[in-house]
């Protein structure tokens, strides 16, 4: 689509919370009209940023929007959705998704909404940190679920395309299997880092460095507005991605299968070191410890308890 | 210590592998003068990089070192130490460490090294990657064990120190609890990255292109020639670090505490929805799947089966 054929569009956001607002800020220098409702009352916020806010959803969706874009969390879409009052939409609508997950809002969307409106659904791979710097090559997924006004969907598009996101288009099966795989379980690790209560150290490695940022993922803790929102996402991700239950099985095996390699290792080299006990008690203790935590295979205890 | 103390030192180098030629090229580039022994023949190497390379251990040790700097294995260590022909040493000398673990190292050496000869136990946190591009700034562990000849041991010091090296005094036990904590538990995560042969998708986030990079970790494979090296190092920093067990046993603590919010979460998620089971075939038959998977609660299975 060139740059000339670019429409301004009237938006309607449902849900305007961190990640919607990020968004919204972009749309607006683009020069769209944005109007939003949400279950808070953002009404001052808006007025800041010249966007109308609606608290009656009946006079939302009359007001007559091109767009209504859907920026729920992932465990909230379906109450919104089955609650709007579709009779008073004016016209054929694009409604546009940009959850985390995208099977699952693709069949809320087709069987819920009017089939005269159009289902683009997305994942802006981005959020408020990693994109704070503007969009460029950033990826943008996208799948036309069920498009039959082409200049709207197009118009929708653009806003990212000019941005210069990486414009990925791709069914929501295939998105699903590769986010369990990449932003699932980036969100797995984070959070069991986070668990463990990582923290630099004066001594971190680069690698280490890493790890830490993984685990206070910013965009992570910013697409939402509080730490329950924020393990809400990550439990949507994975109660609404039918791949990712495979992938939290992967991670554990794999962690078993690591585990079991340094157990071996470490077998075969006290078994080597068995002389050494005798003059060092405390390391003698320590093994001690280490075979009734991982109850250790018995083979190799009988050794140690008989030296 | 005042740059104008820097003294130039003849430095015996025993383990000539990728991390000991890293380190050698700045010390060269300083003006030390480097003589070097290792199991396998780096003699042409040598020959390029203007070190005298020893075959011969008691050869190496007569050639009158200012210090002698250990960069074996963790794993062979304690076979190279105790080999070696100390009655060849000419003078008291400086022995140095540069292993991923510390206690174990220092107690190594202060049980087999002649009581006049001095003892600096060292960890640079980085190696060929992320000092790739220079030193500055980054962090530089050590700890005098058993120094007398400070005047050697500043001068050794001093090498790190006029890179721009963070210089981190602290005792062996201080590093190992830290890195038992970050290096060990970077390369855990790493191994298990690398067991689900984790790849960048067309979709990643900037946090799963994090992860990427701790799972492909270059300074960890670059500080061993091969796999089995590589993994040798790995074992290494888990069986001669004494915290580490404790730190394995957080990580699987902590992925089964976010396991159990995950599948408290799809409890909760999929109760609220039994409504839709009947009209939704495929997500009956995932979550069966996902029970068997699981073995999840009994209480909530009844509830299902009987739907």
């Amino acid at each position: 689509m060139s740059s000339s054929s670019q429409n301004y569009l009237k938006i309607g956001i449902i849900g305007f919370g961190p990640f919607a607002q990020f968004l919204v800020k972009t749309m607006i220098k683009q020069g769209h009209s944005i109007t939003a409702t949400s279950r808070s009352d953002y009404n001052d916020l808006c007025n800041q940023l010249g966007v109308s806010f609606f608290r009656d959803m009946n006079a939302f969706l009359e007001s007559n929007n091109d767009v209504i874009l859907l920026s729920t969390s992932i465990l909230s879409l379906s109450q919104v959705i089955k609650s709007l009052p579709l009779n008073c939409l004016r016209k054929p609508t694009l409604f546009v998704d940009v959850l985390s997950v995208k099977e699952y809002p693709r069949d809320l969307m087709l069987q819920v909404l009017p089939s005269d409106s159009d289902v683009l659904c997305t994942h802006p791979m981005f959020g408020p940190e990693s994109g704070r710097h503007g969009w460029k090559d950033l990826s943008f997924m996208y799948d036309k679920v069920r498009i039959t006004n082409e200049a709207t969907c197009s118009s929708f598009l653009q806003i990212f395309a000019s941005e210069g996101c990486k414009m990925m288009e791709m069914t929501c099966e295939e998105h699903d299997k590769l986010a369990a795989r990449s932003q699932f379980l980036t969100h797995t690790i984070g959070r069991v880092l986070a668990e463990m209560k990582v923290e630099p150290t004066p001594i971190d490695t680069k690698g280490f460095q890493k790890l830490v940022e993984v685990s206070a993922n910013k965009d992570y803790m910013q697409k939402e507005s509080t730490s329950r929102d924020s393990f809400d996402l990550f439990s949507g991700l994975f109660v609404h991605n039918r791949f990712a239950q495979q992938q939290l099985r992967e991670v554990e095996l794999a962690f078993e299968t690591v585990k079991q390699q340094l157990l071996r290792e470490d077998e075969r080299g006290a078994g080597t070191q068995l002389n050494h006990f005798a003059a060092d008690n405390d390391k003698f203790s320590q093994m001690k410890t280490f075979l009734f935590t991982y109850g250790f295979l018995p083979s190799f205890s009988d050794v140690i308890w008989n030296c």
